[in-house]
């Protein structure tokens, strides 16, 4: 069984960071390998974008600089790319790397259009230390570069093996769908008076657990992998994906700014309908019902953020969100019995699961 | 020959509508098929999207008001349809409608996906005589809708059949990618202040060529037809996409408020790169000088909109798109010639193509 580092293993401290996430452990090997398979062929694929469209997404993706001058230390950590290659791995495929590629690099491109759309629907400033993509250039061309990105995941995996490139790229579209339509939830979620803790959830599994679901079957469905194995490691993936919503949910309440890089309280200060937060309204205690009355008034003013963590946590709402993230790590677990996923493939996701959950990627 | 009623056939009037666009001609009887067909698939796949992005969605494709009540008058005029029909039809397909219908469906999804982000790019405020999504919705869901479209249109496909559908999906995916290269270039257009008759061509072809010619081949390709048929079949939608903007263009600057809805001049108004006005500009003539030098403020002011006009015409930039037009006709004409594309299914098409490049649609 892998030894979790949630919340919910350690005594409720106000104000704490959450363990695991201090920045300092070591990234599995696993993102290294499928870092150095991926990156050399998402700048290809970036470089041959039209040039309006290029600009953007290499900024994005940490290729260049506002002035489309090539900088070497952007990039993502590459999870997603190294649950691809983990999936090949597990069906057997002697090249993962090489078999997964296009399932690596097609679930990057999609990852990153969502981040591009998502921040400017958020109208957030900054991602990964860098001002957003739509600040630097604009709305229209940052929707425009999601777009395109998009598009690009579907070309590239169509573009590869004639039976099993349809095969992903069916799955693909399937997970995009349930991711887009998770972020729909997402927004529509901040106009609603009510939302309960079971429609967040839902939200979670679609918006971050369908694409992790995707990546995490893709590199099997790219080797040939059978029906058994691809289900059991597209379920690993979707649970990854709610157990590390679920830990962000309490990183943007209790996280340490130095970690988050935000204020601490920041998703309580924007009444953002999260885990803990819809845990702790419908628990139907006398502080589930104070916090409803703090949260009437739409935004939480910065004197009133410490009182209602306080309260998040009295309803028993961080104490859920952190046993949600321990539950959905044992039934991924589960999943890759189901899956009979066995051997270093096994290893190695486990070891990404434990780093995801334990820490931002 | 296809018999065109483009400006060129007439002499030049200023400020007068385009022939053929005066809303009165009846609809081509591959308009009412393709419509029969693919409406209720449409209306289907609508009614299975997530909530929060369904009724976004109903709402842009008419089939709904802003309060989700059906509404029965709506759907645009299905020209894409029709096309892709019609090419299942070039390919000896005994059933055209049920064979183009994935065909036929991505493509209105793919049409309807650009809409909805370019009104939230341009911020226009109407389309087809009703508020635009994102002003009845807030941008975020009409990013959001845009972005369910173009997954549903990769869905569709990849779920036809294994062989032809993945074809299909590839050069949906392919025709995208350029449709987006496109709308990247309009948009930088904007905010450079020189951009040449060749370059805003380019942009025309790939911002509406590439969809069409993707409409008018995807019919034969899900029927199994052979390469030089599907060749001749995109080269023709390609021509004809770009003689359709050349009149939209026309339209843009000649046409009368009744037909456009918007005000005459409007695109001169708004310093718009269009065809005509490119044409105006490098033709190395007094009026090109003058005419740069009006815009050379940006947006042009309602008492010198006239003078605009009668620049770009004296410079011969209103002939020149004419003329564009025209060719394309008649280089599309040249490609079913290619394509050996003959009985009902050419008449189809060639009726198509005169009433597309006469009117809005």
């Amino acid at each position: 069984m892998i030894r979790t580092t949630t919340p919910a293993t350690r005594p409720p401290r106000p104000s704490a960071t959450v363990p695991g996430a201090d920045g300092r452990r070591a990234v599995p090997e696993a993102f290294v390998r499928a870092r150095a398979a991926v990156e050399p062929e998402l700048r290809r694929l970036v470089g041959a974008l039209a040039p309006e469209v290029r600009r953007v997404v290499a900024y994005h993706l940490g290729f260049a600089d506002a002035d489309g001058r090539a900088i070497t230390d952007g990039g993502g950590k590459a999870a997603r790319p190294a649950l691809a290659v983990l999936s090949a791995e597990a069906a057997g495929a002697v090249r993962p790397e090489e078999v997964a590629l296009p399932g690596a690099v097609a679930v990057e491109l999609i990852h990153n259009f969502s981040l591009l759309h998502d921040d400017v629907m958020d109208r957030d400033l900054e991602r990964r230390h860098r001002p957003t993509a739509w600040s630097v250039f604009g709305v229209g061309p940052a929707i425009i570069a999601g777009d395109a990105l998009q598009t690009l995941a579907h070309q590239v995996l169509l573009a590869g093996d004639e039976r099993f490139g349809r095969r992903a790229g069916a799955r693909l579209a399937a997970a995009t769908a349930r991711m887009i339509a998770g972020q729909g939830q997402d927004l529509a979620f901040e106009s609603r008076p009510e939302v309960s803790y079971a429609e967040c959830l839902e939200m979670s599994e679609n918006k971050t657990g369908a694409l992790l679901g995707f990546a995490t079957s893709a590199g099997a469905i790219l080797a040939g992998g059978d029906q058994r194995l691809i289900d059991g490691l597209e379920a690993f993936g979707v649970h990854l994906g709610v157990a590390y919503q679920a830990v962000d949910d309490l990183l943007g309440l209790w996280g340490s700014p130095e970690v988050t890089g935000k204020p601490a309280g920041n998703d309580l200060r924007r009444g953002k309908k999260t885990l803990p937060t819809t845990a702790a309204l419908g628990s139907g205690t006398p502080a589930g019902h104070r916090l409803a009355r703090l949260l009437a008034a739409g935004e939480v003013r910065d004197e009133d953020v410490a009182q209602g963590l306080r309260l998040i946590e009295d309803a028993g709402g961080r104490d859920r969100a952190a046993r949600e993230a321990d539950a959905r790590v044992a039934m991924a677990v589960d999943a890759l019995d189901r899956g009979r996923v066995d051997g270093p493939a096994r290893r190695g996701l486990l070891e990404v699961a434990t780093f995801v959950v334990g820490r931002d990627f």
